[in-house]
């Protein structure tokens, strides 16, 4: 591009004036090329941060970061295909248990996830917990476990997006993270690169999420299907609520065999129903439903069949794990040492109705007993975490069990029972 | 400093939180010494752009700037020191009078200058014009000249504000340079390592200064001031118009002409009238007049005795110049090889009155002669510039010349003829 000044291109963009979509794209790829400054990049991504973008900006920057790398298409592939991504949260297992189950209604689910940083865990830590499961495959295995299994979970490779995983280590050390449309630009610039025809995104709000008002989620929710639908997919999101855990376990196995007993039609019926909601558009969008009363009963088919579990054994033992997960978790994950019960105190004979569980602090429980990163580099020991946390609303007697904690050592499972006690707020009725 | 964590410090500028002097310091220190990356930097200025800064912090980061160099005193000196800044404008050689001027009267005047970039001349350019002017001297000869004629005109040195220079390159590239903290700072960290006791700012507004209007030039006069006093020096501010070039001369040989006439007592009295202004209360607050009218009484006598004309003299002297300058300029200063009128047009038959001379024009007429920089690198030719520029109010008639182009050759001269007429605005009375 001739005559390309990027402090002009900033200046613009700090004097909310308009950027076109050719420097955009001269900006990001200077930038994916090593040809642009970071301090460049750093002071363009701050003025974005105070003057947004304009839905176009937003496309040509999702646009750009989507082709530093490869793109993968599955025009050939038998099947429709949907993917679903969330802004992450606590105790946030949805996606393993849901792409089997959307699978084995015939919807194929390419899914590049990533690992967990900080209290927020990722998918493919919870996966990394499988002995054997290898979660770096090379696309042609990722596209023939689709094919035969229907749905295949990976981790991001250094090929797809690179322009994002350079912008997203510089925004985080420059304060310039929470911004819509960088946000929007990062997770579509990954989701279109993977190349699903129909995407459902799952935004959090609240203490356990990024966004911390309902209103925050819906503009990042409206951004992100504007930028999916701007690029040619079929999308929807939905909006939730992550002010308590998800589910009744946080912990990377802990999860794991939570997400084995939703697809063996136990598991708590909160969570079950959240993936429901993600799966009903995942397939009418794909239409292989019609609607969504189609959806339900036959994705309740898939689960009651033991179909959906069936899919995950698959997927499973396509990626080097043991199948026998499906039937006996226990037998095949990993164990903590210490499994110690947090008891409810005895003011709960006053007031014996848990009004509220902090995600927020459930999550830094997991993060302090090992179960998380605090920096990139961290090790993470799969098997601690808690379980049988309870609801909000659960009626409590004084000795009751709140939760149980899965620690490497007693003594460290003691240490953490009073903050364990702080995530639970009780009232009389 | 304990617990430092850079992103959080753009995070809290970013959100409008307040910025300890600690902090501020940590990050000026860590930024001169290379400890801390370009991109945090400058996404912490581009937050200081939209948030600013208050007075505090204005004040933490001026004296971090000032502090990451040498700084000079001037305590052992026999007289009080006073200097002056101007925020540049086209043919604001005011400098070069001044010092001269204000040292006759017994105030000594360490003047350190900068050269200029784009339209904007430098008061070292100027001097450079003058053969065998040495701007760069050793900090002894320079007290030393200061103790002998009692002022010295030098350039920057590496070791005064090294902080700056590396902020403001940073600054130049990144959208960051029109923030009024980071230009007090800027500013003011050099005037303060300096050490001048007194400090009168020339802030300039209008189409050849950098503050476009009056409103923005009184807030960065003040906020001058303000930081000044609070580093516990004696400060006022006067703030121009620089809608029309300063003086009738502008061009570097040009301009040290018209300064050495000024200080013959002749040159344009209203040019005269702003060195006056400038030298009223750099001779007041150093405490050498009693009041404004004991200061102009003072002047005028330095002037009309021929005595601020001979401290020009040795001032060259002592810089390696030939004191002869102060006689015979043009037998010292380089000539260009061509000096063409520009006619006054037809239409001036209608409209005999100037109206007005756009100063950037002039200033744009200058750099095409070869007379500017472009870029940090480029080569000046000293000769080239304009003279006997005619100031709006003047009434001319068709063919009377507005202004001279001293030129490399006829052509160049004759294909900006048309540009320097452009400068031009006629009325009808």
């Amino acid at each position: 591009m001739k005559d390309f000044v990027p402090q002009w291109v900033i200046e613009a963009k700090r004097d909310g004036k308009a950027v076109s979509k050719e420097e955009i794209k001269e900006l990001i790829n200077r930038f994916t090329n090593n040809q642009l400054p970071e301090y460049q990049m750093a002071a363009f991504a701050m003025a974005v941060y105070f003057q947004g973008m304009t839905n176009e900006e937003t496309l040509a920057l999702t646009d750009a970061m989507m082709r530093s790398g490869d793109t993968l298409t599955w025009e050939t592939l038998s099947r429709p295909t949907a993917d679903k991504h969330s802004t992450g949260g606590i105790g946030d297992k949805l996606s393993i248990p849901l792409a089997p189950l959307v699978a084995a209604c015939g919807v194929a689910v390419p899914m590049i996830s990533g690992r967990g940083l900080g209290i927020t865990g990722g998918t493919l830590d919870k996966l990394d917990s499988i002995p054997g499961y290898q979660t770096s495959v090379p696309v042609e295995k990722f596209r023939d476990i689709l094919e035969r299994v229907g749905c295949s979970i990976i981790g991001q490779t250094d090929r797809l997006a690179p322009a994002d995983r350079k912008l997203y280590a510089l925004r985080d050390v420059t304060g310039t993270v929470p911004s819509i449309p960088l946000i929007t630009a990062s997770i579509l610039s990954k989701k279109l690169a993977e190349g699903a025809e129909t995407l459902v995104f799952d935004v959090k709000w609240g203490s356990g999420a990024f966004m911390k008002t309902p209103k925050q989620a819906r503009a990042l929710a409206e951004s992100l299907v504007n930028g999916a639908r701007g690029a040619g997919r079929k999308a929807t999101a939905l909006v939730n609520d992550m002010n308590q855990p998800i589910g009744a376990a946080v912990g990377n196995a802990l999860e794991i065999r939570e997400s084995v007993e939703m697809l063996q039609g136990r598991g708590p019926a909160s969570t079950l129903r959240l993936v429901l909601d993600l799966a009903v558009p995942m397939l009418t969008l794909s239409g292989v439903a019609a609607d969504e009363a189609a959806a339900r009963a036959l994705l309740a088919e898939k689960l009651a069949s033991g179909a959906a579990l069936d899919v995950f054994a698959r997927m499973v033992e396509a990626h080097g794990g043991n199948p026998r997960i499906a039937e006996s978790p226990e037998a095949v994950l990993p164990a903590a040492a210490c499994v110690v019960d947090v008891p409810a105190p005895p003011e709960t004979a006053d007031t014996p109705v848990i009004a509220s569980v902090d995600a927020e602090t459930v999550g830094r429980l997991v993060l302090l007993l090992g179960g998380g990163r605090r920096a990139v580099t961290d090790a993470i020991d799969y098997a601690v975490g808690a379980d049988r946390i309870l609801a909000a609303g659960t009626r409590v007697a004084p000795g009751d069990s709140l939760l149980r904690l899965h620690a490497r050592s007693k003594q460290e499972a003691e240490e953490l029972q009073t903050m364990a006690l702080s995530a639970f707020r009780f009232k009389a009725s």
